[in-house]
Order: C-alpha cells, then sequence, then structure tokens
C-alpha cells in the first residue's frame, strides 16, 4: 500500500461495481476500504472482528436483529463481533470500512457475494 | 463504548479544548478518536504502530522529515510506524484518528502535550 494521500471523493468517482470493496490505505493489520452500495447486501456476522462502517455519501441502514441503525453522510457505527446484520441502501450511498486484513465481506455467511478485496496499488 | 452511531459534526461541535482527543468508538483492541486541533504539535514518533489521520474538517499539514503531506477535509494518510511527523494546521481543523487502544499523543516524544484520551461514554 504506498504511502500517500487518499482523498476519498475521488477514489470513489473510480469506482463502478456495487458491493466491490477497495482497499485504500492500511493501518498495521487492519484495512481501510471503499465500497459504494445500493440495494440490500446479505445477512451475516463476522465471529472475530468488529466492523466500522462510515458513510462518506448517501444513506446507508445496517439492519440488526430487532433494529435498524441509519447512517447519514458523516456518521459512523462499528457493528460489534458475532452480531447477524444486514447493509441496505435504497439509493447508492458510499461507504468506508475498517476491519482486520482478510475479514471476508460476507462473513460467516459466505455465498455467492463473497469477493475479494480490490488492492488500491 | 455504547452501541450507537455516532455523527461526527454534532460530537465535534461539543469540544471546545485543542489537541484534546476523545474516542468515540472502538473497533477491536483499536480506538476511533477526534480531536480539534490548531498551531503545532510537536515532532514524535509511535515506534510501534501505524497511525491513520483522516481530516473532517479543514486542511492539516503533517510534516514528515523532508516533505509536508497536506490533507483537506475527506483526505487521509497513514503516518508509518516509526516515522517522525509532526501535525500542523493553521487553521483550526477537525480530525480523526485511528490507531491502538493505549497509543500516546505524543509517541516516544512524551513531554508537557502528553494528555489522556476522552472516552465519550
Amino acid at each position: 500500500m504506498a504511502d500517500a494521500a487518499r482523498n476519498l471523493r475521488e477514489l470513489l468517482s473510480r469506482f463502478t461495481d456495487q458491493w466491490q470493496p477497495m482497499a485504500i490505505a492500511a493501518v498495521n493489520d487492519y484495512e481501510v476500504k471503499l465500497a459504494k452500495v445500493q440495494g440490500d447486501f446479505i445477512w451475516h456476522q463476522h465471529d472475530d472482528t468488529d466492523e466500522l462502517f462510515l458513510v462518506i455519501d448517501g444513506t446507508l441502514t445496517i439492519s440488526l436483529p430487532g433494529r435498524d441503525v441509519e447512517l447519514r453522510a458523516g456518521e459512523l457505527y462499528v457493528v460489534p463481533r458475532g452480531v447477524q446484520h444486514c447493509p441496505r441502501a435504497q439509493d447508492e450511498a458510499a461507504i468506508l470500512l475498517i476491519e482486520p486484513k482478510g475479514t471476508v465481506n460476507t462473513g460467516e455467511a459466505a455465498g455467492p457475494r463473497t469477493t475479494t478485496v480490490l488492492q488500491l496499488d
């Protein structure tokens, strides 16, 4: 990962595929990822790690058991490890994620929505 | 750390002291901190960890040996572990930091600018 400043909106302008995260920076063994999302993801959980969501543009809803957390631009939420969640966005939203390298987007659920994280460079 | 959404600008509106970080969320053993900064901090380094700076408002300059990294709102930079750096801001800036819990703001330099991280709740 190059030692360079990252402009989040400039990087997001390059994104074409929704739900395709790209790692743009690393903090020790954690990755900072960007993604554009729209529609419903799948219910899943990460048994071994918390997962930070920060909304850059738009609105993201994180459905949790029994409640929804709605995040607008400039708002963040950390899904605790082991908690089932389903991210969704009615209109396209841009999000930043922070979690350990190797965290799989679909967590313990796996399946056809599982993707490899792209690397910026 | 409460299981709640965090609005970065709303939280920053409560800040009065510059260079006084407040932890607003945790991702495993990492802390997400906010701070308002103005003027020059001190040259220091963190021998054991990288340190992520994301600018929320204003402009932050991170002086490094031989060069400056200038970050505007929506831009981030990760100072690699062991690299001397001096954050500075001509006008007040608001920043988000991510690093392991227990990371000291003045790193190996210590001294009178060392502060305890406040906890949101």
